[in-house]
């Protein structure tokens, strides 16, 4: 069967395939599981959607799932990670994949169409990209078993479907699984928002006052790095429990408009947009740096400041800095898109074969247990076991039972 | 009218109350309480039951319900947390109580039905014991709004009640509030089972191998400040997800054979019985210390340790050496009792500010209110966030709303 | 040989006994060297006399020195420290003791002359005082091989007799020795400082305020447990150096006038006197306490603020709350002096059992070697990493050479 | 004057002078030093010959000593550590550098002789590279002040010379100043050796076993943050204190030959050269990770490996995995050089504005004073001082006097 893919150059598939190769080694789990469902057929000869950002840890999955027998299509959930030699490697290795880095939003959504064509059995989906698209041609969803959903953002949609009674397809929430978020958000986003912003600015962190905007899982993550660092950490925060975990766990606490003042680096974690506007921007000590740890790249608002700002220049790779009308500037890692990722390689191999696994696991339990009525479903609490104890054991921890 | 009271000795009142006065000025969050209810009048000629450690908040708790009006009866919790001063100073402040240092479980439990007979009309109960004694003799509970429960344990209690269908009375779970669970546990367990240890043992935490026994939120707190003394440690766990957290947050995890070979210091935090047994005891090394942050008295299987034991000796105050057939031994801070209360003060001021301030508005509110059926219900999220907001101003903190 | 004593009360030599057989099984290096010197006959018949603060852990040197053959006198360093049931049991157990808890200074300097009497061979001395006594007295230091020096202060004082070349015996600074000061002040004062603290106020570290004045190795060790514990940490500095290394470890760092009026707790490190004075204390948040760390009692200007206050009251067991004239109070931890020793049980005994057996090399080697010119010398190298290497092996500790 | 200069490419200037503006902007204690000596003349005319790292930082340095007056001469310290764009805007700003990134060592050496032609009034040397080729060329020292010494290793080197009777200059240590050794090893190198670890691998550090080899001052700053992110942190040590101190920070403690067996990852920071050898690179886990935070790039004896593997392979940008004849590999980022400089962008901005102001202090004191006889001598106090006050001033932060 002839594989067909849309993509930016084939002739990357060698350093694809090397940076492949490498977090092939790192992600254990997932290379467990793929064992253990060898010889079942369950994804032998099944279609399997995929759209997550494209890089080497996601094509390693895609490989996974064409091992195991599936025919596997493939875009990525932002054109802005999406890699190109992992794109290249996948075509070469048989994956149908359509993506290009940096395209526009009007050829995402063309790309993002052309998987619903071989009208999958199962399927992969990232902010509810490919479920959105699917529910404005139904008639592709035919053969579908089920959407198994990454994101919060995705989950948000889907019960925003299933609230107006639209939802045509079931659909598991794989970010709502302990192995997910306990792990993903705090030790994944936490070091690689660090690993980020120290790499791509070359300054200390040590004695500088580092805002971070929200005190969830991410938060917390970014906090305890950046207090092992030296740094003086203060939170902002609309919850008042976390707030005062916040204060009890040794953090400054206040507000954000007294924050903006004082801050020499910020960085969002709120999950919600337009937290730092202008208003807040143009109050920041000169040369203020801000880096994205949320889902959204919106958690400062970009498009304002551009109006606002007089000039803009990438005055180092990946580092934006406005200049503001009141003669300060304020400097945007990634220009505000979620820096361990548009600035950075993401997640750590070893947190993303927790996430990964449980894809793995999710897609393969649509694929042998009968469809179900449309609605949004929790992943079964023991193929979250399943993951987490496949970890311990890949880490060498033993426990009691 | 008459105060009622059978306590050891009424000239400690002095002490006492100099105790109850340093802790009131560090429990501020339940002073704007009681100002705030100063004038409703819905605690006025209540009777209102108090079953809890009885030590210098814990007085100040029943010196403000008495203060806005009601008849406070009130006996200890467990005979070997009551301090005979403060029971003294209740007592000459017109509070009937109920309560002896260290007797037996026999005459405690006289002391808690002494509770029944004024018909109390609203009850705070520390692991149902009032409540217990309550469905022995229902008609005593003819005016009763309801009980405001504060521990996991009664919680757990009443739930089994609910379940057979035998509860007779409404029940608030002051202990799923998250200005309760959140911080008591953490911060308030975390730190004064540390001044415990340390205290009386003028030992070494540093360079020590600490065993934790339970990674929730009391393991957490307490595991957080060893880590901050430089202790190297150990956690052992049953939940796989929080056995794989302790191992990201830079813990060693194994299971408690492995653990009880390595260890110089054992903190069980696990909330069950029996967790340390003779088996495990005998493994340790000579002169292991073994102190209980958790709920229960038994974490350690004390009673069969006594049996199992040469000998038994107090080394030092509260230290309790036993001798093992093998001719080593192990000690036991305040005998397997919880450190932090039967070996030290408990927890600090404020943390139980916001504690017995959730009290107290739960039972405002089960006074303000009708009676509800029978059930276990939580407390009102309004009721919740109310208190957490005071302690934020309490603390001098503004947050973005 | 009879045994000379004045002491309090003899009949509280079996709690002493109690205390002292306790930390005799956490002293494993003391206990090493013991054994090490027992054949050699050095200390056999030499009078030595010991000043240092009388508690179990410095009774248990003076017994390992009686069993080893030598005479012991003994008195405290600091008549608050001295625990009278430990001088009962080193009266009991043959040393000659005179000590008493609580006396007068002009009472205790008798204590310290009554030392001078049986001509010492060797003394282990603490802030040099038996030397001060000595050379108003020099004939009794006939037979005096020379001084081993405790304390910084004491150094300071033996440097100033050397400078002015009035200075008469030789003396050892075991102060100096590297496995004394790296160790005493950071995990020794660090843990039992807070140890103290949180036992004598029963109060939350968390989420408060603690100003730190000195980052010399005391307030290092005090502030990373204090970071351990959630506080909010700022540190006081006149060196620049170390202001900025607490900067970059990511404390608040800024001078005294400001930190008072943000502190919540306040801990002196020092080593001066006089470092806070009325016109501080006058700005503090009413309530704020005060706990000292350092080698003097003067670090706050206990005397002055005598005269200044309206009054003070013992507000809780050691705690002293000073009545300003402007309306506020402040509150002082054993009413300023070292607030571990004064307020606790001192230094953990692994500690003192590092210092200890450097004491006890020190005695050794100033006993067997030739006396020396009057001076002040360092201990030499290898008696410091003898005792080093002795504690890794107790610790279980394997290093490469 | 003309400018001469032999670089790679004149073409990447841009590129070059957008790193430099960055790094100017957050180099402030250089730019205050700058503006102190704008006007006295010091520099004016002056030759002045530098050997370091030619990177962003450095060249900023070189541009402030044009800016003040000086004819700077250039090279680098290490092939592998010079960037061409850099060079290439040196050479158009008018800067004499003689440099290419990766030329062979014996190219190396004639760029450095070409500093000695213009016969130099002052020279900023590391590692005593110029220094070394003017001892074998001493007629061009004729018009020398004296050498502004960088590096540890420099220091040694010129000690040497000096022992031996050798040294035909005067030479100042910077490197010995606080204000560069205090910081610059433990937050600047502590930092950046965790950037580039994680941006090299994509690895997780949370829950690793992490070998850190050495706990002076480089391995305490690796040790600190990567407990922070939550590393299982293994120390190696020769000094017994040091080792201790490490096992009182909560640190495992073991020898190399244990600790090989079970590391995850290695950080070479001990300054000794062939620590790891072939004897332990097989007895690591499979896949096992090396960095080198030390200065040397032999801390891992990397030519015996070579000999030693089966063969090897750049498996990732910077990663080389050597398979060894047990089957296993081994794993050196930056294939074993100074990982922070060769596998990422050198010290923070922040770290070197201190030692970079110390070295203009230092360069303007040897022009300023009169020539001094050949010898080691320290930086003065007063110029140490200067440069932390400063840098104190810079962050915002006021302490007493």
């Amino acid at each position: 069967m002839n594989t067909a893919y849309d993509i930016t150059n084939i002739a990357l598939a060698a350093e694809g395939r090397r940076k492949i190769e490498w977090v092939s080694h790192r992600m254990s789990v997932l290379n467990k599981l793929c064992d253990r469902f060898q010889g079942d057929g369950v994804f032998q000869g099944k279609t399997v959607a995929v759209s997550i950002h494209l890089e080497a840890k996601t094509a390693y999955l895609c490989l996974v799932l064409k091992k195991l027998g599936a025919n596997v299509w493939a875009t990525g959930s932002n054109p802005f990670s999406t890699k190109d030699d992992v794109c290249a490697t996948l075509a070469e290795e048989g994956v149908n994949v359509f993506a290009h880095h940096g395209v526009s939003a009007e050829d995402h959504m063309k790309e993002v169409h052309s998987l619903l064509l071989p009208r999958p059995q199962a399927v992969l989906d990232d902010g509810a990209d490919i479920c959105t698209a699917m529910h404005t041609r139904p008639e592709y969803g035919s053969r579908l078993n089920g959407f198994s959903e990454e994101t919060t953002t995705g989950v948000l949609r889907l019960r925003a479907l299933e609230q107006s009674g639209t939802l045509l397809f079931p659909a598991l929430t794989v970010n709502n699984a302990k192995s997910k978020h306990l792990f993903d958000n705090r030790y994944g986003t936490g070091q690689s928002t660090w690993t980020a912003v120290t790499h791509l600015t070359n300054m200390t962190v040590g004695g500088k006052k580092v805002v971070i905007l929200g005190y969830g899982w991410v938060g917390r993550g970014v906090a305890t790095i950046a207090q092992g660092m030296g740094a003086h950490v203060i939170i902002t925060e609309l919850d008042p429990w976390k707030a005062l975990e916040a204060h009890m766990d040794g953090y400054s606490v206040m507000p954000i408009h007294e924050a903006v003042c004082c801050g020499d680096i910020f960085i969002t974690a709120t999950g919600l947009e337009r937290v730092l506007r202008v208003e807040h921007l143009k109050e920041m000590k000169s040369g203020a740096l801000i880096g994205n740890a949320g889902h959204s790249d919106l958690e400062t608002d970009v498009p304002a400041l551009r109006s606002f700002a007089r000039s803009v220049k990438e005055v180092r790779d990946n580092i934006f800095e406005y200049q503001l009308p009141n003669g300060r500037s304020v400097v945007l890692l990634a220009d505000g898109r979620i820096v361990n990722i548009a600035g950075g390689s993401g997640h750590p191999a070893e947190i993303l074969d927790m996430s990964f696994s449980l894809q793995l696991a999710s897609l393969h339990y649509l694929l042998r247990t009968p469809k179900r009525k449309p609605g949004v479903y929790d992943l079964p609490d023991e193929i979250d076991e399943m993951v987490v104890r496949e970890k311990l054991v890949v880490e060498g921890i033993e426990i009691d039972r």
